[in-house]
């Protein structure tokens, strides 16, 4: 998903913020035409293609107070949660020291295997900054 | 989840309402205690038991404008979605009609699969009710 910059002004470095700010619909790639189909019809949103990362089809307004998107994968079909954050370091070590083990990496994504067994990606902050700021909580 | 009573005077039963309410952290009951620690833990939230229904343990406000809940399960670990309706009949044909498959019922709970493999349910308003209408899409 496109990145807004951030201005690190905003930000008090003695701490870091996180929250979560996407669901994934991850599709098998040869499952995602039909799969946009049904999402957009079922939510009655139309789908918007994201430029620069074919991978996502965006479903704008989908959930309240989510970005959510489908993700074209080379996988089984799963939904996943992202956490967005302004460092992506401390966020991984915190959510490794709660439990997760991380299992790979992907350009700015730390993708993490948390209790339970769950996805979970960690990346960097999409939203508009003064938003994350506003709803993201603050970790010592 | 606890049910609001509905009053069927608030709908126009020419038509049905439906929305995404609900993220279900589904998990393998052995793994519940450790689940319940880690997410309540890496959003900061304190986690909610819901009575009558020991299956789910609440996360209020782990994500905006999504109910959020875990639920122990004899299966493996997944995320969910439910869609909340005022007609459990007709929306889940709506969504039949767009290509899901009823896999089972529980309850008042339909469990249907969407079109590139994910688990929807289909469930009763569970929203109060104002709130559901405001935010509901309405389908013909």
């Amino acid at each position: 998903m496109a990145r807004t910059p951030i201005n690190p002004s905003l930000y008090n470095r003695c701490v870091h913020r996180s929250r979560v700010s996407t669901l994934l619909i991850d599709v098998p790639l040869d499952q995602v035409p039909k799969s946009v189909a049904f999402w957009s019809a079922a939510l009655g949103i139309r789908p918007q293609p994201v430029t620069g990362e074919d991978q996502f089809t965006s479903l704008p307004g989908a959930v309240a107070g989510l970005t959510t998107a489908i993700q074209g994968v080379d996988d089984a079909p799963r939904y996943h949660l992202d956490f967005e954050t302004d460092d992506l370091d401390a966020e991984a070590s915190r959510l490794i020291g709660l439990g997760a083990i991380e299992r790979s990496r992907w350009l700015d994504c730390r993708i993490l295997q948390v209790p339970g067994g769950h996805l979970v990606c960690v990346i960097p902050v999409h939203s508009e900054p003064a938003e994350f700021v506003r709803a993201a909580r603050v970790w010592p």
